[in-house]
C-alpha cells in the first residue's frame, strides 16, 4: 500500500488575538493510501508548515517534506519510523520539517489503526490504556481576582488539578506574582493540584526565576513549567537544585528525540512535556516516553488545540500507569471544538483516557470546519505549488 | 531611525540537483531604514523562510518574524540584539524563525556598518581582523579516483587544507571509505590538512561511526565533522573519547545559542562550526565564538553559498587570532558567484580575511542576479501576503 496523497488544511478563527491561546488556528492533515485515510494535526504556524511540505528542493539535505513521504509504502508500524527517518535525513537543513512531519506521522498512525481496527496505543505496544488525571489548562487572569474566579470555576467543574499559565505572570513584580499564585491556590482549594506555566518568560535568567521560588513553594505548586527556553540545560539544572518540593517541567519546545533526551538527562526535570505535534509525531513522542520511564522522569503530554491533537498526545504514554497527570485544554476556541465530531471527556471519576477505538478514535467534522478553512495559494516561478485542497 | 522594510529575494539555479551543494539557491535579504540599506542571507529553504516572515499570527508566541522587526528602531548594535530577542520571544513556537531571523540580523549588521563606516568585526568589538587559513570545501568524488583528482587540483591551487564531505562516504563499506580517505591524503600531499565531513550520515549510531576511526587515523584527518546529528551529545562525547588525534567537529545544525553551548560543553568537540545564516545571525554566532574561546574549543565558520554569506560567517571570529582555520566554498554554482560584485579571495600567502570595508564589505550584484530571481507569491484568505519585490 502506497501513500497517495498528503493534504494540509489551514483552519483559523476569523480573528486571531494576541494572547497565549493556541487553539485559534490549526493545520489539519489528511493522508491517503489506497482506500485508507488517516488524520493528524501539526502544531502552530500553518502557512510555514505548508511551505515546508511543498517547497522546491535547495539541495540533497534540504528537500520538501512531501518528497520523503509520497509514494512510500505503509504496511506496518515500522514503515512509519522509516518514513520519519527519511524526512529527517532528506530535510536535515529545513528547520520547520520536524513540525511538518509531526502531523503526517500522527495521520499515518491513525490510518494504520483504522485499517487494522486497533487503537494507536495498542499498535504502540501497550496492552492497556490507563486513565489519566487531567488538569484544566487555562491562562492566568489579568488580575488576581480573575484568576481566583477561573480557579473556582475549574474546581466547580470537578477538576482535581489546574494549570495556570502565561498572561501577566512573571513579567510584573514578585508581589504581583505571589497574589496570582495565592488566588489560584484559594480558588482550587487546599487539596487541588496547582501547576504553573511561565512559558519561557525568563529565557535563561536564573536569578529572576529564583526570586519566584518562595511564592511558588508557599502556594504549594506541584510544578513550575518552562522557566527557561528548551535547551537551557545548565540553568534548568541549577534551578532544580533549589526548587524542591516544586518540580520543574519542560520540554514542549523539543523538536526531536535528542533535545528531549538531553532535557531528561541534564536539566533536572521531574516532568518532561512533549507535544506530539512538534517533536516529529507519535513515533518520536513514544521513544521519549519510553526513555523518560527508564530515568524516573514523568512523561506529560503537551497539547493545546483540538481533540484530535489531544488524542495524538495521549497515545505515547497511554500505557504508562504511573505517569498519571495529563494536559486537557478547557478553554478551546469554537474552531478547535467544532473540528471534531466526537470529544474526549472525563469519566465519572474525573479521569481521561485515550480512546478505545480504531486509530486515534476521533472523527474530523468535515462539514463543521468548512467555514474555518482559509484559501491558501503558493506559487513559485509561475508554478502552483499549493492550493487548499477540497475537504471531501 | 526605524526599520522601514524587509525584502526577501528567492534566487535559484534553473535546475537544482540532488547533491550536497548548498549554493544552488539562496535567500537574499535587504533591510532598509531611512536612507540606509543592509544586505544579508538566510541559509536554505527560501520559500519556508519567506512564509515565516509573513505568515498570519497563530497566537501571542507564534507571530510572523516581520512583526518583531518592522518599525523597530536601529540606532546601535544593542538594537540588533534587542530585535533578535523580540523575534525569539514572539516567534517561540515558529520553528523556522531562527533561520529567518539570521538573514535579517546579518543585514542589520551590514546596514549599521555601512552607516557608521566601520567593518562589522569592529562593531563587534574586535580591534583587528586576523587572517584565516581557508580549507577548500568540496564533495567527495563518486570514486576514489575522482577524489584523488579533486585533491590534486586543490593542492595545485595553493590550498594548505581541504575538506571532503558527503558524496558516497559513510554509506558504503569501511574499505571503500578507506580508499576515499587515502586518495584524499595522496592528492593533498603529506603536509596538507585533511578534514572529513560525513554530514550526520550515522545519525546517532556510535558503533558505525567507530568502525571508521582507524581509517581516519591512518589518513591523518585533523577532524571528523558531523558523525551524528546536532544534539546527540552523549554519542559525540563517547566518540570523542576514542577518536584522538582526530578531533570532532560539529554544530552547524544549531539554531540557537543554547544548542551550541551544549555542544561545546557536553559533546567533546574540538571544533564548533557555526552557520551565521542559521543560528540567529552574527549576534548569536559572536556569542558562541566568545563562549568557545573560554572553553578552549576552536570556532570555525560554516557557510556554503555566496561571498555575502561567507563574509557574514567570518565576522564573528575575525578577531580571534588563535582560531585560524576557516571554511571557504570553492565549488560555487554560478548563481552564488554572480550574486556579489566583489569576492573574498586568499592573499599571497593563501590566507583569507574578513573584508576591511564598511559593513560586510560585499556588494550584491543587482543586475547579475536578476535572471536567477524567481517570482514567488503567497496568498492566504484572498490576501496577498508576499510577492517578490523589485530588486531596485
Amino acid at each position: 500500500m502506497k501513500i497517495d496523497s498528503i493534504d494540509f488544511f489551514y483552519l483559523t478563527m476569523p480573528q486571531v488575538l494576541d494572547i497565549g491561546d493556541g487553539s485559534q488556528d490549526a493545520l489539519l492533515v489528511r493522508v491517503s493510501a489506497g482506500e485508507h485515510v488517516g488524520w493528524g494535526e501539526c502544531e502552530a504556524a500553518p502557512l510555514v508548515s505548508i511551505a515546508s511540505l511543498v517547497c522546491p528542493m535547495s539541495h540533497s539535505a534540504c528537500k520538501p517534506v512531501q518528497a520523503s513521504v509520497l509514494g512510500q509504502s505503509i504496511d506496518g508500524v515500522d514503515d512509519i519510523r522509516r518514513i520519519g527517518n527519511l524526512v529527517r535525513a532528506n530535510s536535515l537543513d529545513l528547520l520547520q520539517a520536524d513540525h511538518t512531519l509531526s502531523g503526517i506521522d500522527i495521520a499515518l498512525w491513525d490510518l494504520l489503526g483504522r485499517r487494522l481496527d486497533e487503537p494507536v496505543w495498542k499498535l504502540l505496544g501497550y496492552a492497556q490504556s490507563y486513565p489519566k488525571m487531567p488538569y484544566a489548562s487555562v491562562l492566568f487572569g489579568n488580575t488576581a481576582q480573575e484568576t481566583l474566579a477561573k480557579a473556582k470555576r475549574i474546581r466547580a467543574l470537578g477538576f482535581r488539578a489546574a494549570k495556570f499559565g502565561w498572561g501577566p505572570f512573571g513579567t510584573l513584580d514578585v508581589a504581583d506574582d505571589e497574589s496570582q499564585l495565592q488566588a489560584a491556590r484559594e480558588g482550587i482549594g487546599e487539596e487541588g493540584v496547582l501547576l504553573v506555566d511561565v512559558g519561557t518568560i525568563w529565557n535563561d535568567d536564573l536569578a529572576r526565576a529564583r526570586t519566584r521560588l518562595p511564592a511558588l513553594k508557599r502556594a504549594r505548586a506541584q510544578w513550575l513549567e518552562e522557566p527557561f527556553v528548551s535547551g537551557a540545560l545548565s540553568e534548568y539544572h541549577a534551578l532544580s537544585q533549589e526548587s524542591q518540593p516544586v518540580g520543574l517541567a519542560g520540554g514542549e519546545g523539543c523538536h526531536n528525540f535528542h533535545m528531549a533526551k538531553n532535557m531528561i538527562d541534564l536539566a533536572g526535570l521531574q516532568y518532561v512535556q512533549i507535544d506530539a505535534g512538534r517533536i516529529g509525531g507519535i513515533t518520536v513522542a513514544k521513544d521519549v516516553a519510553d526513555y523518560a520511564a527508564t530515568r524516573s522522569v514523568t512523561y506529560v503530554n503537551h497539547t493545546f488545540t483540538s481533540n484530535l491533537a489531544l488524542s495524538a498526545s495521549l497515545q505515547p504514554f497511554a500505557g504508562l500507569d504511573t505517569h498519571v497527570i495529563c494536559e486537557y485544554p478547557t478553554e478551546l476556541q469554537v474552531l478547535a471544538r467544532e473540528m471534531t465530531l466526537n470529544h474526549i471527556t472525563p469519566d465519572a471519576e474525573g479521569f481521561l483516557s485515550a480512546p478505545d477505538a480504531p486509530g486515534l478514535g476521533i472523527e474530523p467534522n468535515l462539514v463543521g470546519i468548512q467555514s474555518y478553512l482559509v484559501d491558501t495559494e503558493i506559487r513559485v516561478g509561475g508554478k502552483l505549488l499549493y492550493r487548499t485542497p477540497p475537504l471531501s
